[in-house]
């Protein structure tokens, strides 16, 4: 994600009521952020927020989080938001290092969706399907963990392909052209549609453990 | 594999000396046809033979073994080797449904390589890469199950990568585009070489247990 400087993005992102700013405080009650049990599927670098947005509108049972790090990106999705109300959507604003400290066993699936693909060995660790990130979600998940990612990235694919099946995760579905395949169910990001133009491969993998 | 008649294609092939004839003969006990105890390694469908017959000529420290259906495409093989003399290659004439009854225990590495994708999904089972095929490999393997697997067909491999891993496979190696990547340990089979030329994707996936 490219960062741009917004002006006042801290201030416009903390006065949204998107935004939950204490998460901390509902580590494992987030059911009562959506005064519901209905299941919670979140994002981790959720980008501008396209795809969340879109999912939030067309699944309104389940309670979609948004995660990300940075003001100058988020401030994105809630500058979106600013005129439609959607119950079933937050935001949070935070490391995704942190994630085990803000979930308990409470999470139903997590989208993965262009994430940074840290092309060097040495920050393998940093890749959002490492075997590092594998473990914290394991606590976050509540029952069946479910991971859905999309990336443009082929060295990323590959290395989540084998990170995913070596944790012990099953392949439920995985396609290595999404484009070509039948996708009507397909949200895309803002990425992916910029990528798809260009005319990039879209790999997708779901996998279940 | 597009088959051609070629005139006295069965005499040419049972007359040639790379041609276990009695394959039966040898369960269990294959290293007698080499005189020696080295690795032995497969390709089930060899084709035209050039992939076994290179590397056959770049390792003589393992034994290589040529597994084929058709006198037409065989004779191929037996062609090429006619003024050559390879001691660590040979050939067996067979349907790879009946590999368990030639085999027993004493494989240590099975290439698949551009394997029919029989694409419809009545016929999954005769994938080479199947859970069919992939339990028959089970009783032919010495200790560690090692398959490698290169295809063009994106569908073959996608279904591929899952029923390894559900069957328990590691994945080692992955490349979903493999000469974009580091190459130079490759062999190149016929069909390989024309799929490269005309610019289409290489999948390779390389497989433990």
């Amino acid at each position: 994600m490219r960062l741009k400087c917004v002006k006042g993005a801290k201030e416009i992102v903390e006065s949204s009521s998107y935004l939950i700013s204490d998460p901390k405080s509902y580590k494992g009650n987030f059911n009562k952020v959506f005064n519901n049990s209905n299941p919670i599927f979140i994002e981790i670098g959720m980008g501008k927020g396209k795809f969340l947005i879109d999912n939030a509108l067309r699944y309104p049972d389940i309670n979609f989080i948004g995660i990300e790090k940075y003001d100058s990106v988020i401030v994105r999705a809630v500058q979106k938001l600013e005129d439609i109300k959607i119950d079933n959507l937050k935001l949070i604003r935070m490391d995704a290092n942190e994630i085990d400290e803000i979930f308990d066993h409470e999470i139903d699936r997590i989208y993965l969706n262009f994430s940074d693909p840290w092309p060097k060995a040495r920050h393998e660790k940093r890749r959002l399907s490492s075997e590092y990130f594998l473990d914290k979600y394991d606590s976050i998940f509540k029952n069946e963990k479910n991971i859905i990612m999309k990336t443009d990235n082929r060295n990323l694919f590959e290395f989540s392909i084998k990170s995913f099946t070596d944790f012990g995760y099953n392949i439920e579905n995985i396609s290595l052209n999404l484009y070509e395949d039948d996708i009507k169910d397909n949200i895309p990001t803002e990425y992916e549609e910029k990528f798809v133009e260009k005319g990039q491969i879209i790999y997708m993998i779901n996998v279940k453990k």
